[in-house]
């Protein structure tokens, strides 16, 4: 029997009489052995066997279902405190040894999830390489000649080969998304402040966020919904809470750069054409962006004072042992000693300046695609050339937390060569859930293999039962002048309404055209016990819920809002009617509804 | 006859038959003569011609009616841009003459008003003593041998004493408000973020907010109405909407600190005394609160890197020529050079840190008051010790921007010296219009003298008839289980609903009590045509428009929520009734109204 990969693996092989943790996870963590520079730790038997153990009792208590990671094989990247663990941060005079779960990882354990060990990093998550540890350098899942990318260079490739089903990386400037594409996974980076970050050593602390990769939209975004939310942590960023859905009622909006400057030789250039083609696929028509705002952002990132978050982690030992860091970590980081408190501030009013230029962007477009690292160097290049080699491959990534926003890196296709190459969705913050139907959509349409050529993927593992939270909605049954193409209907389209069923009412109702209305409305009717009625063509809606009073505020009377029972039994909120108004009323319920009515009267 | 002095002297004034701008300005502008260190610049005949003739213009067109502040005189702090004049900050060497007017300033010239002139402050806003400044001390205008309290100490000055109707201050750390405590002045300093700041010269620019002084919480109130809202400039903080008044239908929940700690030898701690005895005869009760979190963020901004920020302005002159900045002043921004960059981060995190502390407050007080400031010195106190007298009187207000709260400043009481004493409401951002009505009840109540003892207080001085914006809300009738101490009343008040009227219904409404709902419920008809009605009893509340959602999705068939003519003919929202409930309901209308029905069935 092959390893369970994804979540539908693992949760189909409990599912089997008699499967337990101690069983399944026994080939999991016999792979574990042997020298992989993935791995700085890897848990030994004591702490594999206590978390057993605890799988074990609530398997007897037949508490086992409930755990919605039961059993599920994970990694965390060694920037993340895991309690009688050390944290390295692959920097070994740097190690401490914490006394408490990080919040995410403690989520993950309740969730009934299995910590296998802790993975490799760029030292204090600095690179995008994934080289710059003395841990050694990762290679790439697909072609070990490559880098696997960086920060989280650990989790990205015990991902893709399938060691455990999903880790937590960490991303303040890409690290959650380029190992993601070097790796042909999933890369889910959540809106910063999404996910509540104690216990994970800060890089940015202004700028940080924990992520998910995973080998499948599903995957990350279910675990990302059982970690994330709010605690009373301090937090560096807020963001307006953001419908569901992409798309309003009307075809997406997607900019992509309107000059991509991905790798000819390497076969990205090519492989960014082939994206594009998909989204055209789609019958979209992807509106170029310039780029150079957020360029700009990105170079403030780099060139400015944000570097001094890195100092202000690792002051002590920069100062007392400066040989300790990884020499090119301490080049990056020596260089905040440079910058004063009024340059920190000068380029904060910079940040909010390009922040204003940017903005209103994101009126125009519902979603950024972007290549999400424009090549993919050798080892060997990047041991030549290790900071221009590394500062290559931010373009795409390095802007989007100073900006607040929200990404999702996902497998786009592969390179002549063989080598994976990744596009990224990009959109404001809050837009988690959004991009994770998006990227669920993607994934279905490109329909690659999972992660380092592991097998194909199945539909169920890409069922996407679980996103990460959205703005709260209601569910609107209309039947009159707000159906689609009717008048009022740009009053849904306008407030982000998603039409999620074309359907009819219960058979108990009737519909009247009500007399001296303008545009003409027609009225729904339950009937009692004693009358006749029929089924009503209607539309069910999902409306942000915070949207629905300006849509009161807009219904003249008779009409109104309440209890709408559909077809199949089920009750939605919807239109009604005072019962004043049918005496002028003309029954029109024979037909049907009210395009019937107009069509044929 | 008397100067106008409120925006409702001059409606008066402007009401009479044959009233010009021209006419009654030319009093006030005559007394702007002669040596006064409250003004830096008063505008030449010429700059006043101007905008003369541009009333002229709008009173012969028949438009002066549409200028909410027509031919209003009007003051700004000469670190605000007016197109044409030289902003100096009170720093010659500084001063510089911008092209355009900061929109502030536009905004109130679109409105009508009058500039009659720049007025003086501590240099660069720095200071809360209106004393450190090269065009002299400006003393407090009701008692010249103490202070006039700073930064703003000329806006505050010259609208106590009736020069002009309001003006304009700046707000950092209580610069729109201690100058308001100290002559008897309302100082409303809005949610940082929420008065456009383009042509304002920076004091701490994360930080700061233009600031209105004016005679009463009316005319604040009003003038902040026309010059706040939306611009595309860069914004450094951002805060949810909040509602329109405090209460949520329970008594305020107000706190106060758990020490005061004024000055007795000056009264001060009698007049706080005072004014807690006006919460206790409101039948409030103050919470003490221990505002060592609060102190603690008040050290951040002066012992901290926030300095930086005030260095970035004067870098260049500072450099240059340090003597052209007055030496407390110098002292002050140069402390910035000591600050790097990492420092800056560290203050944020503490910050942050701190916000988390204190956010749970929020949920147990709607609204803090404190003494505006717990001592006013004397002129001679602040010459032999400038810094130490100048930082004693930020206790209350230096850590009210750092935390994105509004407060706003308003006139208590006098000591038996005569000095005013002043309170501050401090309060979540975005609660300005909250303010303003709790700001206004209490104007009332303590019933002082208007400014330097200009006249007393009337009625029409007093009236609210505009606040600054809140989220806007819809009335909602209600006519059973959600009427108040009904069962589901408890879905209003979690909604944040305030009741605004006790009525009935139109006269052409029936009402049924409902068969099988659970609390027991009524449907409310309205009749048609031919059918007879009554009125019937109702409330109406209301709601904020984004919590109309969450209550709709409570609501269970047959109710809904429609439109309700009240009995003067007005509509609002409210409850309405499917007609096939009634077949089983009974008509209660008889009793007039759901409560009536209860007791006397």
């Amino acid at each position: 029997m092959p390893l369970p990969l994804t979540l539908a693996d693992w949760r189909a092989a409990y599912a089997e009489p008699g499967a337990s943790p101690r069983a399944l996870l026994a080939p999991v963590l016999a792979r574990r052995h042997g020298d992989d520079p993935a791995w700085i730790l890897r848990c030994d038997e004591a702490f594999i066997e206590t978390q057993l153990q605890r799988l074990d009792d609530a398997l007897q208590r037949g508490a086992a279902a409930s755990l919605p990671l039961f059993g599920v094989p994970f990694a965390v990247k060694d920037n993340i405190d895991v309690a009688g663990l050390p944290t390295t941060a692959a920097c070994p005079a740097f190690a401490h040894t914490p006394q408490r779960h990080a919040t995410v990882v403690q989520r993950l354990l309740d969730a009934g999830a299995v910590l296998v060990g802790k993975t490799n990093l760029d030292q204090f998550a600095t690179g995008l390489v994934g080289t710059r540890s003395p841990y050694g350098a990762v290679p790439n899942s697909v072609d070990a000649a490559y880098v696997s990318g960086g920060s989280s260079s650990g989790s990205a490739s015990v991902v893709a080969r399938g060691l455990v089903a999903f880790a937590l990386g960490t991303d303040t400037a890409g690290s959650g998304r380029v190992p993601a594409g070097f790796n042909n996974l999933v890369g889910l980076k959540p809106t910063p402040g999404a996910l509540p970050m104690a216990g994970v050593l800060p890089a940015c602390r202004t700028l940080d966020t924990v992520s998910v990769f995973a080998l499948t939209v599903a995957d990350a975004a279910r675990v990302t919904a059982l970690i994330e939310g709010a605690t009373d942590e301090p937090r560096h960023q807020s963001w307006p809470a953001r419908p569901a859905w992409f798309g309003n009622g009307r075809e997406l909006r997607i900019g992509v750069p309107a000059q991509p400057g991905c790798d000819a030789a390497l076969g990205y250039d090519a492989a960014f054409e082939q994206a594009l083609e998909q989204l055209r696929a789609w019958g979209l028509q992807p509106q170029p962006v310039n780029m150079q705002p957020f360029f700009d952002v990105a170079r403030l990132l780099y060139e400015g004072p944000w570097v001094a978050e890195r100092y202000t982690v690792v002051r002590e030992l920069i100062e007392r042992s400066p040989e300790a860091i990884d020499p090119v970590v301490r080049g990056v980081i020596a260089a905040a000693r440079a910058h004063d408190a009024a340059a920190a501030f000068d380029a904060r009013y910079a940040l909010e300046a390009l922040r204003a230029q940017i903005a209103p962007l994101w009126s125009q477009l519902d979603v950024l695609m972007v290549p999400t690292a424009p090549t993919c160097p050798t080892l060997a290049a990047v041991a030549a050339e290790p900071v221009r080699r590394n500062s290559e491959l931010g373009r795409y990534t390095n802007f989007v937390n100073l900006l607040g926003l929200a990404a999702l890196a996902l497998p786009s296709g592969f390179t002549p060569r063989g080598l994976p190459f990744g596009i990224t969705f990009i959109a404001p913050g809050g837009s988690d859930a959004a991009l994770a139907q998006l990227g669920a959509r993607w994934e279905a349409a490109r329909d690659l293999p999972l992660g380092a050529g592991l097998r194909d993927a199945t539909a169920a593992d890409r069922l996407l039962y679980a996103t990460p939270a959205a703005a709260p909605t209601l569910q609107l049954a209309v039947v009159g002048a707000h159906l689609e193409g009717m008048p009022l209907h740009g009053q849904l389209s306008e407030r982000g309404c998603r039409l999620i069923e074309r359907t009819c009412s219960a058979p108990n109702y009737r519909l009247y055209a009500l007399p001296n209305t303008q545009p003409p409305k027609p009225g729904l009717v339950r009937c009692g016990g004693h009358e006749d009625g029929q089924a009503i063509v209607l539309e069910v809606y999902e409306m942000p819920l915070d949207a629905v009073g300006s849509f009161l505020a807009l219904i003249p009377p008779p009409l109104g809002l309440g209890s709408v029972q559909l077809a199949d039994g089920r009750w939605v909120k919807g239109f009604i009617c005072e019962p004043a108004a049918l005496a002028g009323g003309t029954d029109i319920s024979s037909f049907g509804g009210w395009r019937g009515w107009l069509e044929n009267r």
